[in-house]
């Protein structure tokens, strides 16, 4: 029944794209188109299109799906998992979704999605006086941004249990004469080496003890799975802006 | 106020017994009683006890603060951080629960107090047959008994969360042709070395992702320190059997 | 050139005999035979035999490759992965190896070997009085022998740079009431769940200081490159027991 | 006969300082002065000055044993834990050299300084092309340069192994838009937090296998042993500039 559904597939050529259409493969579904920076996006036989690419190509991928949905009368699933998005990105995308049905997230695993809980009420419980939160993220060699999309959202979560924000907290990098750190912070550390998929702690650190809460990926078909996932779940849903927070169930 | 408390404190020559005759002393209050094996338990001076030794010892101790606690006419406050407890010696000391304001905890950090919630959830939200609990603790080379309680206290919180009994689920100790891992057991490894004060994790392992949820004791004062924390809470409660959870008010 | 050696391929049904056999076919080399339990073994075909299957099939393996190396008139390479060998076992290997050209790991890749000699030198340096000496692994679900082989060979390694027997100074396993820890022994732990590859950690622990040396496989196709670079560099040398070390050059 | 050995202790007023003069009580050596911030510095009853403070601070501690060496005739030692050095500071340390027995680490345990040399041997044996080098780093909330000096030492290490050097190599923080990692390179990352005494690692990351060499500081009066360490070891000696392997016989 959902094995109907029909999926495009951006940044075809690139590691992600790669795991997807392997995954959809292996699970039977029809890809009906496969493209990357370049191609020509002709949505028209599609129900979702999976992009794993830039915040710039994902924009026009929104256009495409807004153009494509509303041809058919009904909004297109567009599943993102773009990451190092801009301020102004973030707007350019916002205005699509009234027409597109968009789940965004930065990490489309069930394991960092429920870290993501668990961060959020561990920063609530451990006064921000006594403990310093960080967060650490390590991967492979040839990712161009940092701190990755899913350390951010990790930042995010603590952020939003210690009910400040996270813009105003975040201290990104350290290097020379840095001053003590200042209380309430959230720190970010970046590794990049070799071939690692993705590791993130999250880190709190009192006088006395440290609780670390730690998320690792051993395979990108992991993310894969979670986005068609997404999908799934995304299709036949009214347009509008979602995460995996909201496929997860974990929302309310 | 609460500076008028008075303290006995068991195993005075150990290293827990140590750190908080160090943090009594530090924080102003008056140390009544500091006894070891073979010393006379008189707890005529005492409001409570704080008693890092054996089960063995803690049960004795236990007696000494019911008969006190009766002659008096208001329970005694036993604050117990000893480990290793075999069900029989449990059995005995549920008997003074009536006469005893007992906390008893395998640790006595707000860390691993509110990591144990954190385990709790994670268990009951990752699927057994996907996800694999293993619990890990390192500590010194003087430790007796493994696993460390505060490793079984972390493997109890996942068991709940699990619905399931720890006594089945756990698997202590692998060596040798153990043949596959059997879906559904809670495993336990353990390190002894130096001088760690306490290092512990609860893995969950699938296929494709790990989560690990750990906490590090820099210092043991952290432990006496929360110990008279559970001491200053205790009395003046009503006899009974307690735990950190309860201090903490993380139960309810 | 190298690329005219013909492989036979043990436990071709098994994880890891997939992984050579999927690196074997994109490298180019011919597979001349991929077996398993049950099938016969016909090396009549093979210039190397990979094998990470039991002990007790190695041995059978060992044997075919011992009657064919003495009816062709050149010894067979024949690059055993497989673990869990019990000292008979390893008895009746040894009767081979003057007929065929083994190399036998626990681990055969380049990171694994390298840090066997960094733990041979810090075991060298550090002296047993101050510091304690700990092999921890972790390996998916379906292993079924602990410790893995490399956390053998790691603990060899650090017996070897103490001077002393690993036999006698190996603690497989803590549970219950275990009293302090020896001096001088080394001590392993196990941890299984999910898909981990392969993780080992080394750990020097003193009274306030601890150093660990890990390694962290992401993917077996990582020792199925290592495993075929072994059987190159062992065709054409003359039969005889080696192991990764003599393959790397670190020997010498 | 050691025990005639009279110090001096910089910073007293400091965590360090005050770790140094714990130490130095236990162990029954004379305290022939502690000073701080503003204190006259009178180095006549004083043969080793131990000087954890800031490269400023040093400078000035310098010249003051340089003027009582030549006063007395003999070389003053002057160990220095200070961190965060910038060139024109070290160049002004330097012209001092010839007057003072000066040992300068930027760690003073053994673990450390034995560590360094497994990192330059790693670092020479494993092929830039193939594997990434990072060095990550935690501390107390209270430092205030970053990366820390040990981090700086052990990054030196690697690229000395690798034959480049590190000024080059180095890449301190990453944030924002960094493109892809540039091979050769050596990263930093920092953490900050709590009262973590100090934690090292640095990685070595390849596509499918990292190898981790790590070092972990439990309390900080390890460091004011190796500092008392070094300052037995440079009584007596001449004038010159000397580090923790010179004093730990690891430099040939």
């Amino acid at each position: 029944m959902t094995q109907t559904l029909r999926f495009a597939v951006a940044g075809a050529r690139g590691r992600m794209g790669q795991a997807v259409l392997k995954v959809l493969t292996e699970r039977g579904f029809e890809v009906a188109l496969a493209f990357d920076k370049g191609d020509v996006i002709d949505l028209s036989g599609a129900d979702a299109v999976i992009d794993f690419t830039t915040p710039y190509a994902s924009i026009d991928i929104a256009h495409a799906c807004a153009d494509e949905g509303e041809a058919r009368g009904k909004p297109l699933a567009h599943i993102i998992g773009s990451t190092g998005w801009m301020p102004a990105e973030e707007q350019s995308l916002k205005t699509l979704t009234d027409r597109v049905t968009i789940v965004r997230a930065g990490n489309f695993s069930l394991g960092v999605n429920m870290l993501m809980g668990l961060v959020k009420q561990a920063a609530a419980k451990l006064p921000a006086e006594d403990w310093d939160i960080e967060v650490l993220e390590a991967h492979h060699k040839r990712k161009v941004d940092a701190p990755s999309g899913t350390a951010l959202m990790l930042g995010q979560a603590a952020a939003i249990g210690r009910e400040v924000d996270l813009g105003e907290a975040k201290v990104a990098a350290r290097d020379g004469l840095t001053g003590q750190r200042v209380d309430g912070t959230i720190g970010f550390s970046v590794i990049r080496g070799g071939g690692v998929i993705g590791e993130h702690s999250v880190l709190f650190a009192s006088e006395d003890e440290i609780i670390t809460l730690s998320h690792s990926a051993r395979d990108r078909t992991l993310f894969a799975r979670g986005a068609i996932e997404a999908a799934l779940w995304a299709v036949g849903k009214s347009a509008g802006a979602y995460d995996m927070q909201d496929v997860l169930g974990f929302n309310g």
